[in-house]
């Protein structure tokens, strides 16, 4: 769950949402991470057990690189792992490879974001723990990847097969409904990025709930 | 005081250098901020009443914006104002422009770096709370500006003040002895950024001190 | 008249546009400048005797820089200034000083443009030759930023001249009817920056003589 | 051969560079591509017939992109290919994947740089014609990747081809001598990619000839 810069994941609000998440986990034993802003990593790091991940880090050695995140400042504040190369952070080439592999280097995991079946095959062809493919244009519309495009889905995870054949494959972009999760597990995902379906949710608890629910099917 | 992303300044050691500093403001009175890293930002806020500062916010309003720095999460971990183009996260003039609205806005402090006489007074032109020169060149190299490039420092404080009479206005890049913090309030600087010559000095509190105490005489 | 990166006005048709251009300065004394693409200078350049501008040029010496764009490049090809931080080709603070510095140089005009009044004012107070304000909402919408904004357009003017007395002032998007051209000169501006307006109109000389005769009432 | 920004290959002596090109593949049959900037395009492509590439294009589509590279633009000039993402010109993945594509769709030959063995492979898992290894800390130094990290090169044609069977390998970085080039074809590359070793020479002919025999071996 990527809780993007919305207010309703801001602060003390990034603490509640996640621990809602650790709640759902407990009740459901989905496996279900949480990438709160930078200055709240700290926070929801201490408040919940379920891994905490940045949405973002740079590829720098500690030194003189003000108003960067340094792999040493997230893993201090909580972070297991990070999300590189999102939509809204996209980021050059050799900075993708540079981030992965300081994340091996740090043992903190990597997932690396892509828009398109040829970019998640490239970004697999680097090796990193996660692929997540994500098309933008339909991050936030709520008409999900899943039940919208099945067939970039599938064609993801073909040509991502085809270069890489243990990297984990998630799906994102206009996740809302539980049907769209299930789908995205029948694509031969294993499981999905959300943020706006859940973080503006009248009540999250529900709506992550039947998205843990769908995957148990 | 920017802590960049030095070892010496993440984590705990964050909040001991912070600790410092506040420890020098107490003893002397000199007005001093402290600007650590993102995870770090509510640590060190929590643990000290000096004025705790970003070094970068992103000009962007609360949504779909991953990976980036929201003015509202710097605050609510506790910041009071940002660095802004510092010459290591430098920025697109109109998103400089965006950050100081932002700040203004948002009752933060805003203070402008820029990396010679001419960007200084085009900062200034757009009315930050402060702007502070900072040759590149001299960044960490213990050659400090106030002392090696005098001409540089006046000019520009004469060309910020044609355009802008009340801006506060700073200089930094080498600064390591207190006569160099004496020698930049004597050209017509309010006062200077520093980093590594406290971060990595053997006992910050020493330097530090000599610091405030060069601004008294 | 911005030629962007529009059909209309690539290779051949650069250069059939910039004698129209041409046809209508000697028809009615007008100052008309032309910024076809890089690929197209040298081809325009030979063809008409008005002012070829590029739309860009990088901060850079001659040397390693693969891809980019060079002062010495630009000018073999017959180019006497350019655009700098076009709102769609935005630059750092400190590369626009650069350019400005690089064009004094080589003797190259250089034409900064901005985004609103405190940006502009920013712009100023770096000396380029030309000052040019264009709100990017205003960009090819047909909506004259001296028709819909004029309150912005003086305020710009009034911003400018407190930091650069001498600048020209020039302001831009939206603009597709003469009247709209005699509003920003009244406004106090010294001409307009077009684009799509006379590149995308079915008969580029009528528009582009009526917008030049509107200088002259 | 990649021209660069170097005064010695730009305006009338880029055609001049590319005349002796063409002169070293009429004698030896050497396939050479020369790779001018964008304003040298034209001028280039109507003096010689040996392939002309551009340094870079943008991912657009015609229209409003002041200052950036269209395809159509350089094509209309004579380029019949391009290179993506030189380590001087780095490109986000999503835009490298998206040139590659505008190639595919307009007939352009796409040659990607990449800076090591893993984003190699990244790189021709989005199958361009070509992929080019230029380890960026050796370019221009005269040390040669293909002598000085024979097994950088071997790992990379490795990695290369686990996901790529037919794309073309080129090397490059610090050739400056025939043994160089024989070097880079013995580990297992189809080909050099070269600049300073060439452009900057006393004489571009010999050196360029002695390269093109050393193929022939």
């Amino acid at each position: 769950m990527n809780f993007k810069t919305f207010l309703e994941s801001t602060g003390q609000k990034a603490v509640e949402l996640a621990r809602t998440a650790e709640k759902v986990t407990r009740e459901t034993g989905t496996y279900i991470v949480v990438a709160p802003q930078f200055a709240d990593l700290a926070r929801v790091a201490d408040a919940v057990e379920i891994p905490v991940f940045a949405q973002h880090i740079d590829p720098i050695k500690p030194g003189s690189n003000t108003g960067h995140v340094l792999a040493e400042s997230v893993e201090s504040a909580g972070a297991v792992g990070t999300l590189i190369n999102h939509s809204e952070r996209q980021l050059k080439l050799s900075e993708i490879e540079s981030i992965i592999e300081l994340c091996r280097e740090k043992n903190l995991a990597s997932c690396v974001c892509a828009n398109n079946p040829g970019t998640s095959a490239a970004a697999a062809a680097m090796h990193p723990d996660v692929v997540s493919l994500e098309p933008p244009e339909l991050i936030g519309t709520g008409v999900a990847v899943s039940k919208a495009q099945p067939q970039v889905v599938t064609h993801t995870v073909n040509l991502v097969r085809k270069v890489n054949s243990d990297v984990t494959i998630l799906c994102g972009a206009g996740i809302t409904q539980s049907v769209d999760v299930a789908a995205a597990l029948k694509l031969g995902t294993s499981g999905v990025l959300v943020a706006s379906g859940i973080v503006k949710a009248k009540d999250p608890y529900i709506i992550l709930r039947a998205f843990a629910d769908a995957t148990k099917q």
